[in-house]
């Protein structure tokens, strides 16, 4: 019985909603989502300035270990080696930083894909709940009109046919009230008429920013994939404009990457205040957007058993005077009908109308009930709280693992570029003299490695 | 207007549909699904039986290779060089082919995920179309039991109070009658009662298939991972025995893949055919299992403005007879309370009554709308033929990648295996005497390579 399942905040949620939060001036922050406080806004930033922190710690830490590595050199030994010791260790972890940075883009593809689904559910809710909210409206303006339409024509005509006997006419101008009574009902169950906030303006929109951000995404992992092939290719082929064009690119992604993780743990931060406790927030934005009356809003976005249907009193008297009509028209076409036989073609009419519009108010009952905009709500909600939320953190997880492995790469590639051949050229010495001592040098470089 | 946008087969759908399907005697079946006819069952054993052909043909294609490999070698040229031409390339080759299946596993492992993302919603849907079943039913059984009870004490008590005048003691008869008749009306509603498939049943036998097969495919995705990373320690640390034992895994893994692939492409086909065209088939199993009218499944399976709601007749006549009670009650009030007192409690208590069984009606108007289980409907029908469909042939893909990859491993491995230098024991020789013609020897076997 009651509301089906709905929304619960997951495990990811609790943990990040439990992280402490801090404004500039590092006083605590309450951890409740509040995105127009500037308290909350500067929270937000924090994280953001972290990530930048965190850029800028580990661009430092690249400088010094290639300032040492280039002007602290131990003084070569006087033998006929003159290889820095680890080199091949120096490839090979640069090799090892460029795997993990492509487990990290596979695991960026699937973050990014189920943000998308995610957010994509989001928006599906949305048009759901559009078009319910545009049904009902349709109904009840198409019953009403139809109501209308029933008490000019058919029941005009009605009391001219039976004009002669005045019980007959009071009875039908009782019908008469009855019907506008209902028209009157009706109008006011088309709740969300004339109400600036669409829906389907907000699906739009979320879709749009989610197009564009999935193509970013999209793009930032392929660069980041090319990087790392091509590198890869540059350590192969020891091509040294290759690494050191792709040094650049490293660089460059590794500011892109550590961008990105700022963004991404200052929105799963956001998000996971946003969803351990959604209603209210939610409930506020939507009677500010509105004006809806709290009752209404209420009823939909909780949805439980405790909160009775606000429309159930307008419903009940459109219900009863519905049926009063019905008594009325079977008790006219009793009396009337074999005393005036032209009565029998507007009677047989009304009673259509009387059905279809007994159909109608049967579809409005059941579009007004909570459950199917409570279950576009809960849709909406597991899509951004559970899907996009996970998404995000495999993100994250992408974005810790390029910025880690690009700087492993940046530290190693200018190392391993040292321990390239002097020229690009080395193609025409002759490969096939086993005993080039050149050759042979690199080749214990290699064989350290593996 | 009308149902929300429903579900639509997509392009896979269509084009999986359209493949041609032939029997054991290659006569043409036809493409509509009928898993309980024996053509169609063995045209989906033909797709399974064409990929065990395709593994037969890759075992010959690398027995083959292998053969020749070793019976029909060039003879060695009489100079320094011992090694065969191309052993460089081979070790690449391989290496390459383990990066494919690498790139294979991770789709793979996003198809598992995406498969069981599908069957979830479906098993989520199946729950909730279970959940909207049941309130039906309590909420019938309640009202009933509610209605039965005031007939029983409170319209007993009535007439026992309003005994003196008759008037009175009918219009109570007749509110008795009404009551007795929306009850009646009621039980007709609670279509699934006695029905003997539960939607809950299904949902958890899907469930548990699921979850074996989610577990199944992430065994399969890690044992390949593993081959994949220890054949290329193996080849790294030129180990004979690594390799060895992993042309050996890679053996079992491949026919491992082909078996796989031959059950997702039977399954993606049966899927398909399913998916072209659900509603006559889900419409005449439903049909079959539970017993019930054509009627009522077409309108909830196919839920248009075509399709009268087949309830109405039943919710008129309750809805009318509920009026009904309530003017009587109205009547009564006014007419008995000045008179006889006592009358009041058990009206006010009937009229309470009244009210909650006017709200369980509106709430089963609700629940019985085709809306909410055609959406459910529609819901289970994405999950299965968007998502798991999608899933499958993202893990039809990673069976042919690696079947390729693994199939070119095993071809290289012997290959790359015999140009290992003879023991395993080389780190005992001098590493650093770059001199060295064996240590040479490799390294241009290396060189030719990068």
């Amino acid at each position: 019985m009651g509301a089906p399942p709905g929304y619960r905040p997951s495990a990811w949620v609790h943990l990040l909603h439990q992280l402490p939060r801090a404004d500039f001036q590092l006083r605590p922050v309450p951890s409740g989502f509040a995105p127009r406080e500037q308290e909350y806004q500067q929270a937000l930033l924090l994280v953001v300035a972290l990530a930048g922190l965190g850029l800028g710690l580990s661009l430092v830490f690249i400088a010094v270990y290639l300032i040492r590595f280039c002007c602290c050199r131990p003084p070569e030994p006087p033998g006929a080696k003159s290889t820095p010791p680890g080199g091949g260790c120096v490839t090979w972890s640069c090799v090892a930083a460029l795997l993990v940075g492509c487990a990290g883009i596979g695991i960026g593809f699937y973050g990014n894909s189920e943000t998308s689904d995610g957010v994509s559910q989001l928006s599906s809710a949305l048009l759901h709940a559009n078009h319910t909210l545009s049904t009902i409206d349709h109904l009840v303006v198409e019953t009403v009109e139809r109501l209308g339409e029933a008490v000019r024509t058919e029941l005009t005509t009605l009391e001219e046919v039976l004009a002669q006997r005045t019980e007959l006419v009071a009875a039908t101008r009782g019908a008469r009230r009855q019907a506008e009574a209902v028209a009157q009902q009706l109008q006011g169950l088309a709740f969300w008429q004339g109400v600036p906030l669409s829906p389907l303006q907000v699906a739009e929109d979320v879709s749009f920013v989610e197009e564009y951000r999935w193509l970013a995404y999209v793009l930032l992992l392929l660069l980041e994939l090319l990087v790392c092939l091509f590198t890869l290719v540059g350590l192969a082929k020891q091509s040294k404009w290759l690494v050191v064009v792709m040094t650049a690119m490293s660089l460059l992604v590794l500011v892109l990457s550590w961008g990105s993780m700022g963004l991404e743990a200052a929105t799963a931060v956001g998000l996971s205040d946003f969803c351990s406790n959604p209603d209210t927030y939610v409930l506020n934005l939507t009677q500010e957007e509105t004006g809806l009356s709290s009752d209404i809003l209420n009823y939909y976005f909780l949805c439980n058993q405790a909160i009775t249907n606000p429309f159930q009193q307008r419903l009940t008297l459109s219900q009863r005077a519905l049926a009063n009509i019905h008594s009325q028209l079977q008790g006219l076409e009793r009396e009337a009908v074999p005393q005036f036989p032209s009565a029998q073609k507007p009677l047989l009419s009304l009673e259509e109308t009387l059905n279809v519009t007994e159909g109608n108010f049967h579809q409005l009952v059941a579009l007004l009930h909570c459950r199917g905009l409570h279950k576009d709500y809960g849709v909406a909600l597991r899509g951004l709280c559970e899907d996009a939320l996970e998404g995000l953190l495999f993100l994250l997880l992408f974005s810790l693992l390029s910025a880690g492995a690009l700087a492993t790469t940046l530290c190693s590639l200018p190392r391993a570029w040292a321990l390239f051949p002097p020229s690009d050229d080395y193609e025409d010495t002759d490969d096939d003299d086993p005993f080039n001592p050149q050759e042979s040098k690199r080749f214990v470089q290699w064989q350290s490695s593996i």
